[in-house]
């Protein structure tokens, strides 16, 4: 028996209890009729905001943007189709560390007791397809009952926010209205205490080691940015005078102006100066390090022997492995325990990039944009990137309190447009700017209606050079694969929202494109960049050279002749 | 040793010789870095077209509906992130027993064998993901290696056609352009013959039972469709004088204009007369019969009991259970074996829908829509519905040679659209008529894009009516969870293909409906139909209403007052 205090209440109140509990303000989705008891439940009681998306998807994008910025995120789906639509963008979330909450609405208890075939199923007398298809996406999967809600809804939204990961819960279309008992206690957000021996055991021997070293460095990756531990590395650097250095997928993490950020870590895909430092580093800090093709300039990264690897919930230092210690505990015990350093000099800061502004008539090519968006960045920005030529924005410097919003290891194109619209609903008034190609934007443009129905006012900066540039640098240089239709993108807002006021500009000149960057940010702002399916800045299509090699291997089509689109002389 | 006749082809070229020999001439899907290798054998051999979408999603839809007027369909995805955008297609195929090939362009197996982190995955050192989400959603699997190929290939696409459900097959890019030894002799899409004795048998039982019988009737379901067998089943009915009525599901299965033909049954959901001639009748052959909530009006069916159940591969009359037979061995032994019967007359026809045609400057209604719409129709018409008011037309009655394209299981709204352009690309010479709603077309709009690419012809019927209007019969009648954005949807033609010479119709009166009609199919045609938010046909509403009814259960939020929409008396 439980002695902890209780009351009644419908599990669907519950759940929408907890959620608001967990910070989640709003959630994403699509009506289905398995899940409109919920969204009648939360239309009723009103702790968070319904944003219904065209489809689901875009919802499962929405609530990884909106998580990213939120610390958690939730979708609602209904049975079967809507699950299964959202699942790509779940696998996202895992991929990418992302925790987010997958409710499912789904078909009533009675017909899983009962055998029944229903719709939205595949009617062959078997009702875990999804479950099963969510294992591998997801770090904690249930179907909810009246005798599991009470302890279910707790588990999977606390070890999604433990975790930094998703889960997916089915919610039956039959009992959303029944009541149960469920403690009186709010949910707390809270990590397990480390283990205090462990957790002093492996202070003293980061510390230690950090204290003994002569060129400390730290290198982060996209664990420091979901488990929160941005502002004690920064702390640790100031007090070490160490430097800082990030792999791409936690672009902006560290802000980037300052003193200790060196740049972008990547082995041979570095940015100048910073290889140096990480390699030759004799005691290396790595936080959530995951070395993946995009993320190592294809595995050319080479950390130093005795790195000591931080994640979020464990400790590598030499041989000695420490569990049951959590980061920000960790990171907090090392700070107290090294020195302060004044001998070692800061680092010059990470330059911004180079390239003369072009002007006038001259026709846009990707050197001159790119140059112009340097320049058009402001402090507190939060920049999106999708897949293609727009990753020049990883080598952009960024101004202070910038956020980056990227899909580098999932990298699934598309992605960034509902992103935007979550991350536009968890922080409405910082500007949003949006990067992306032209292919990337036809799979998920009509959720550019969801964010003009909220009267959201980014910066959406498309790329129309006909088709999928990156690809042609691993492949089918001016094979018409690599193309796609050619839509006149800049009329779509006001299709897509016949009375918004948006502002739209179709460029062509670096002329027009200074027009557009003068448009003030009182509305949406929608800017199709014209340029030639064959420009892009060398890093980008080095990688995709590069990558191809690894792909394809020695036997590959791409080493033919004139199959590849090369890097060309930057202007 | 194998005395089979071989010869050395690369794994790429052979699985494009083998999806051409098995019938598919194009290949649906999005180009990524993992896939394209094979893209480019594709465009270098040329047995195939690619036919590039704006997303996964929608290549799924496609090769659906291109499977269901070709027999196969395939398409080409890229790992993780292509997989498991086209998983839900994948579902809907295995839900409505559609064989669709998925190739996924994967890592390289040196990836695998290393280890390594790759993008496009969870980067967790396992590989399986994909093809363990794909199991719930598919009837086999594989990952082809050098050692498989010659195999697996042949495996997966044989199992895809004899058992009519999809498959999923992981090429890794590092292998498609190697060597392998593979049959010189072409793939011959067969069935194993029947079992000579179990073939017998069930002829005799089931000729025996339908001989004897005063009132033999024959229900079908979708998998009269998909094992090709409509011929012989009317070809049956006609020897027997016996009636046939189709679920749902199986709309236009059986031409609609033969004398035998008695509708859709459903329990009470039937059309008229149809529910007492198959429940009254004293020998029913029901062909792949699956009850669903959605093809038995809500569980209403009850067939007689002795009902005899014919599958794909087996057949049940009585207690007894024939396995090792095929259908259409078993129905042409029926055919052979029952005497001719010319002593019942035909039934009447079904009935085209009732009502009077509306002109002029009345505001246009569901009922004169309809009704409008019926005229319109024309033999040899491929009809799409998708899910929401237009289910209105399954009860159409549809002049001769029509096919009929849904996914009255599955229900995913938006497939129609991506069915279209397969069903589209399969036929591009019929009439093709999508009818679909705002809130479905708003998934998958842009593959209108791809349509217009390819210069089709179809006709969009699209009702602009503020939302789920067929979810406001369970629930929130009036709430804005049921509402989407209001597009432009008249202008999104020109927007996706600037130049096309599409004709938009923005449709408020009668009148309007009946200038569209006239429109010449010589171009696409779009019909963007505006009608109130709470204007649905009965049977729609009907349906709505006693599905909320089963999903939610006494408790439901449904049966408080006025918050369902409900039917309204039909002018």
């Amino acid at each position: 028996m439980s002695s902890i205090p209780t009351l009644r209440m419908t599990i669907g109140d519950f759940l929408l209890r907890r959620l608001g509990e967990a910070g989640i303000r709003h959630l994403f989705g699509v009506p289905g009729d398995y899940n409109l008891p919920l969204l009648q439940q939360l239309y009723d009681a009103g702790p968070l905001e319904w944003i219904g998306t065209t489809g689901e998807l875009n919802a499962s994008y929405a609530a990884d943007g909106y998580a990213r910025l939120n610390g958690l995120g939730a979708l609602l789906v209904t049975n079967g189709v809507g699950a299964l639509s959202a699942i790509n963008g779940i696998g996202g979330s895992y991929s990418e560390h992302v925790p987010v909450i997958c409710i499912c609405g789904s078909i009533p208890l009675r017909s899983i007791d009962r055998g029944l075939g229903m719709h939205h199923t595949m009617a062959d007398g078997t009702f875990d397809h999804f479950l099963d298809a969510y294992a591998p996406v997801t770090v904690a999967r249930t179907r909810l009952t009246p005798r599991n809600a009470a302890t279910e809804i707790d588990r999977l939204i606390l070890t999604a926010w433990r975790e930094k990961l998703p889960v997916y819960m089915e919610l039956p279309s039959d009992i959303a209205y029944l009541d149960i008992e469920v403690p009186t206690a709010p949910l707390v957000l809270s990590e397990p205490p480390s283990d205090p021996e462990r957790l002093r055991s492996c202070i003293t021997a980061v510390a230690g080691r950090l204290a003994a070293a002569t060129s400390p460095a730290i290198l982060i990756d996209a664990d420091a940015d979901r488990f929160g531990v941005a502002p004690e590395l920064m702390e640790l650097a100031d007090k070490l005078r160490a430097p800082v250095a990030v792999v791409n997928a936690a672009k902006a993490v560290i802000d980037e102006t300052f003193p200790h950020y060196l740049g972008i870590y990547g082995g041979e895909a570095s940015a100048p100066g910073v290889r140096e430092a990480i390699e030759g580093s004799d005691c290396l800090l790595s936080i959530g390090y995951r070395p993946i093709e995009v993320t190592t300039g294809d595995f050319t990264a080479v950390l130093p022997a005795g790195t000591i690897q931080a994640r979020g919930h464990s400790v590598d230092v030499g041989n000695d492995n420490y569990q049951a210690v959590t980061l920000k505990e960790v990171l907090r015990g090392v700070i107290d325990a090294v020195p302060s350093v004044a001998s070692r000099a800061p680092r010059d800061a990470a330059p911004a990039m180079e390239g003369k502004q072009a002007y006038g008539s001259a026709k846009l090519s990707q050197a001159a944009y790119w140059q112009a968006i340097q320049s058009y960045l402001r402090p507190g920005d939060v920049l999106y990137v999708d897949n293609g030529t727009s990753f020049v924005l990883l080598g952009l410097k960024l101004p202070a309190d910038c956020t980056f919003i990227g899909s580098i290891n999932w990298g699934s194109i598309g992605y960034s447009v509902g992103a935007l619209l979550g991350a536009l609903t968890a922080a409405p008034h910082r500007r949003h700017l949006l990067f992306l190609g032209d292919g990337s934007f036809q799979v998920t443009a009509q959720e550019l209606s969801t964010i003009l129905r909220h009267d959201h006012k980014p910066v959406i900066f498309l790329i129309n050079n006909g088709g999928y540039t990156i690809e042609r640098g691993y492949l089918g240089k001016t094979e018409s694969y690599n193309d796609v239709a050619n839509w006149a993108y800049a009329a779509l807002p006001k299709v897509l929202c016949p009375d918004t006021s948006a502002r739209s500009f179709v460029v062509k000149t670096c002329g027009d494109l200074q027009d557009a960057l003068r448009a003030p940010n009182d509305t949406m702002i929608f800017v199709e960049s014209i340029m030639d399916s064959g420009d892009a800045l060398a890093p980008v299509i080095v990688s995709s050279n590069k990558g191809a090699e690894l792909d394809y291997g020695p036997r590959g089509p791409h080493r033919r002749d004139d199959v590849q689109l090369q890097p060309a002389a930057v202007d």
